[in-house]
C-alpha cells in the first residue's frame, strides 16, 4: 500500500477533476492557449462561415501569417441562412447578405481568390491543385496549414425532370436571385416545396409572402425531423393555418412539364407547379479529396477533432463539409449549422497558428420561425437519447410567457429531456409567438452546464410582469420534469 | 504522516468535491428529500407570495397537514407586481390580481383568517397571540411549525406633509385602487415620484400612459441603483425621452399643500404636485417579532438560512419579511424579490415537513420595462464584486438582436463582470428593445453554472435571422470579456 500525504492526495484529486473534465471556478472553463505562427502560409478552401472565420482570427491573432482563400464560387463571406429572407422580399438589398465586401478583407492582408476551384490536395508534397474556372487555368499553390471549409452543396431530387428549369435549391446567392426573379413572373401562382426540414418550411414562408400557394411535399411521416414530433405538429398546424398544403409521406417520383417544370408527380398524387424548390438536405463538398489520404465520414464530411484537425498533419477542417464535436455525445458528429461553422472557424484559425484550442462542442441549439411562431431545440431530442440507451424522462408543459393581466400574453410550450438517474437535463425544445427561442438559449446553457431539472426548477430568472411569471415556463418546465425521476 | 487507503482517499476526494459545490451527474444538483408531516399543524403569518406558494406546496406535499394562515390584510395571494400596470390601465381588472381566489384555497384543505394580525409569538409554547382587526377580538392558537412571511411595507418620506391625502405608496391593492382614483379626478396633470428604483421607475411609466406630467425625485445621484451605472444612464435617457423630468440628487424636504398635497419641497426646488408618489424602498413587517427571540438582521429582515429556518427551532420566515441565500456570496442577503419569495416559500414548506431541502440561491436577477426599452441584470454589478475584493474586468458591447438584412433589428447593450483570474462571470446586464431579459436569462444560468467569459464566447445559442445574429450578442460579449483576462 502506497503512503500518501494530504498535499499528494490534493494533487491527485486536482488531477482527477482535470481528467473528468470537471469545471471549477478555479480552473475556469477553458483554455484558449494562443500563439502565434509566425508568418505561416496558410491556406483556406472556401470563403463562407468558416473559411472566412478563420481567415478574419488567423489575422486577428497573427499579421504576419500569409492567408490565401480559394473560393469556387463567385460570392465570398453571405449570410447563407438569409437567403430566405431575400425570397421572401423581407430583405430587398443581396448586398446586406455580404457579411463583409471583398476590399475589407484585402485590407485585412486576407488574399481570395473567387471563382477558384481547388481539385486536388497532395498532403506529402502541402501542395493543392486549383483550377481558375473564369480563365480556364491550372496551378498549383503550397501550404504550411491547410482549412477545408468547403461548405455543402443543396442537390436536386434523383428524379425525372428535376433538372428543367423552374426546379431550384436554396444555398447560393445565384439560387436566390434566380428564385426571386422567376416568382416575379407573372402567372407564378402555385409551388411545390419538396423537403420538409428548414429550408423547405423557409421556402413555405417566403412562398406566402410573396402571395403564392404552396404545396409541401416530405417523404417523412413529419416536418422538421431535427425537432420533437410535438414541435413539428406545431409547425405544421402553424403552416395549415396560413394554407400550406401539407403532404407528408409522400414520395416524389418525378417533374413533369415542358420545357420548365409544371407538376410534381409523387406516389400518391400529382400538384401543379409553376415553381418547384428542393430543400432536400446537404451534402459535403469533398469530393476533390478524393486520393488525399484525409479521411471522411459515410456522408463525405471530413472527419475531424475537438480542434479541428483532420487525420494528416496541418489539415484541417470546419464548418458544413466536416464534423463537429457535440457536447453532449461527447463525439465528433454531422450538424451542418452557421453557427457551429463560424465557431470551428476560429478554433482551426487559432490552432493552424500553433494553439491548442478545443471547441466546447455543439449543444445542436436551432430555431426557426414558422410564420407566426418560434420554434427550437437544444441538446438531445427523446430519440435521440433513446438511441444513446439512457433512461429519460420527456415532460412537456404548456404554460404562457406573461402573467395574464399584462397585454399580449402568448401561450409557451416546453419540452425537456431529462434523465432519470440523475435528474440532469439533456435537451429541451420550446415553441410559441415569443420568447421561444430565448428561453432555449437559457435551456442550452443548462445543458451545457450539466443542471438538473431540479435546479431549474428554482433557477433564478428574471421576473417582470412584462416579460415572465414569477414563476417561469422554465421553471414550471423544471418543476415537472424533478417530479418525473 | 498519515497514511491513506484507496477508500480513504476516495472519501476524501468525495468530501472535497461536496466541499467545492461540484455537481456530478452522479450526485446531481439537488436533493428535494421530500418527506411528509404527518398530520402537523403548521401556520402562516401572511399569505403573499413566499405564505401561499409555502401554503400550497404543503397541501400538495402532504394532505393530513393542517395549515393556518393569518394574514393582516384583506387581501391574499395577489402579484404584487402587478399593481403598476393596474395604476397605467394596461390592465383594469384588479380580480387578475388575484393568483387564486380564498375559495380554492379553501377547497384546497387551507384555512386562511384575514385582517388577522398576528401580534407575538411565544416560542417557548409553540403560540401565537392574534388580533382580529375587524371584531377587534384577541386569540392565540398553537403551532407546530411557525412561517413568517410577512413581506414587507412601503413606507412614505419622514418629512412634514407626507401624511397629507394625496400621498401614496404602491404596495398593496388599495394603494393602487386609490391612485386609480385619484388619477381620474379631472385636474390631475402632475405627479411627483419620489424615489428612482422599480417602483418609481414602474409608477412614472403609469402616469405616462395615464397622460399625466412626472417629476421624479431621486436622493441618489442615478436611478436604478440596483443596476449597473450604464444601465441607469438608459434607463434615465429613454424617461427623458418622454418627457420625465429627472432630478436626481435631490433631497425631499416637505410637502406642501392643504389639504392635499399640492407641491412638493426638495432641497434645490419645488415642484407642483396633484398626487405624490413615496417609492422610497420597503421594511420588513418584523416588529411582531420583538421579544420572540427571533433574530433580525440590521434592516428588519428575518434571519434565514439555506433551509428557511431562523434560529429558533421549528419557526421559518420567507419572502420579503427575510434573507434569503446568495449563490454568489455564498451567505444571506436581504433581496425582497417576488421570484425569490416564491421560490423561497416552497422551500420552507419541504422543510417544515420534515425534509431537508437548501434553496440553491438568487443570482440578483431582475428586470425593468423603462417604456420602450428593457433592463435587467443577474449576478453581481461592478461595485458588489469590487465590495467582495475580487480582481474581475467590466466589459460593455453594443450588438444587435437579430442581423441587418432582416426587418426590426435593434441595438443591445451587454455589460459583463468576469473575474480576471479564472475569466468566470460573475454578472451581467443588458439593455435593449427587445430580447435583453430573455438574454439575461441565459446568462443567469451561465452565472449560476460558473462558466467563464471563454465558454460563454464559444456558447451554442440558437441562431436564425429572426432570433439572433450568427454570433449572438452574447457570445460577442463573451469573446469580448476573454480578451480582457
Amino acid at each position: 500500500m502506497a503512503a500518501y500525504d494530504e498535499k499528494q492526495i490534493k494533487t491527485l484529486v486536482r488531477e482527477v477533476l482535470k481528467d473528468m473534465n470537471i469545471r471549477t471556478p478555479e480552473t475556469g472553463d477553458n483554455d484558449s492557449g494562443q500563439r502565434t505562427g509566425g508568418g505561416k502560409k496558410i491556406i483556406i478552401i472556401g470563403a463562407v462561415a468558416a473559411g472566412m472565420s478563420a481567415a478574419a482570427k488567423i489575422k486577428r491573432l497573427d499579421k504576419s501569417a500569409e492567408v490565401v482563400v480559394y473560393e469556387a464560387d463567385e460570392h465570398v463571406s453571405y449570410g447563407a441562412c438569409g437567403l430566405p429572407y431575400y425570397i421572401s422580399g423581407d430583405n430587398d438589398d443581396i448586398e446586406k447578405l455580404y457579411a463583409r465586401p471583398l476590399e475589407h478583407f484585402a485590407a485585412s492582408g486576407i488574399t481570395i481568390y473567387t471563382n477558384h476551384a481547388v481539385t486536388k490536395v497532395f498532403p506529402p508534397d502541402k501542395k493543392i491543385a486549383v483550377h481558375d474556372l473564369k480563365n480556364n487555368k491550372n496551378k498549383t499553390d503550397h501550404y504550411d496549414k491547410l482549412l477545408i471549409a468547403t461548405g455543402a452543396r443543396a442537390f436536386k431530387p434523383a428524379v425525372n425532370g428535376a433538372d428543367k428549369p423552374g426546379v431550384y435549391t436554396i444555398k447560393t446567392v445565384p439560387d436566390a436571385e434566380k428564385i426571386r426573379e422567376d416568382i416575379l413572373r407573372p402567372g407564378t401562382r402555385n409551388a411545390v416545396i419538396v423537403g420538409g426540414g428548414y429550408i423547405g418550411v423557409e421556402a413555405c414562408e417566403a412562398m406566402l409572402k410573396r402571395g403564392i400557394s404552396v404545396t409541401l411535399v416530405e417523404a417523412a411521416d413529419r416536418l422538421l425531423s431535427a425537432f420533437e414530433p410535438e414541435m413539428s405538429e406545431l409547425a405544421r398546424k402553424e403552416l395549415e393555418k396560413h394554407g400550406v398544403s401539407i403532404k407528408t409521406g409522400e414520395k416524389i417520383m418525378k417533374i413533369e412539364g415542358a420545357p420548365r417544370a409544371e407538376r410534381v408527380v409523387t406516389d400518391k398524387a400529382s400538384y401543379n407547379a409553376d415553381l418547384v424548390i428542393a430543400a432536400l438536405g446537404i451534402k459535403p463538398n469533398t469530393e476533390f479529396l478524393q486520393g488525399s489520404g484525409v479521411l471522411l465520414s459515410g456522408n463525405g464530411a471530413v472527419i475531424t477533432d475537438r480542434e479541428m484537425r483532420t487525420n494528416i498533419a496541418d489539415i484541417y477542417a470546419a464548418g458544413d463539409c466536416a464534423t463537429v464535436y457535440s457536447h453532449i455525445a461527447g463525439e465528433n458528429v454531422y450538424l451542418p449549422l452557421g453557427g457551429p461553422a463560424n465557431k470551428c472557424g476560429r478554433v482551426a484559425a487559432v490552432n493552424m497558428l500553433g494553439g491548442d484550442d478545443k471547441f466546447i462542442g455543439v449543444l445542436g441549439s436551432a430555431a426557426i420561425k414558422v410564420m407566426d411562431i418560434e420554434i427550437a431545440t437544444t441538446g438531445l431530442t427523446a430519440a435521440q437519447t433513446a438511441g444513446l440507451k439512457i433512461d429519460f424522462a420527456e415532460t412537456i408543459v404548456e404554460a404562457a410567457d406573461i402573467p395574464h393581466y399584462y397585454p399580449g400574453r402568448t401561450p409557451l410550450t416546453i419540452k425537456l429531456i431529462s434523465e432519470k438517474k440523475s435528474g440532469r437535463l439533456l435537451g429541451a425544445s420550446a415553441c410559441g409567438e415569443k420568447g421561444a427561442v430565448l428561453r432555449i438559449d437559457a435551456l442550452a446553457v443548462a445543458v451545457y452546464a450539466g443542471l438538473s431539472a431540479e435546479t431549474l426548477s428554482m433557477m433564478d430568472f428574471c421576473y417582470a410582469p412584462p416579460f415572465a411569471t414569477v414563476w417561469d415556463a422554465m421553471n414550471i418546465a423544471g418543476s415537472r420534469a424533478a417530479q418525473e425521476r
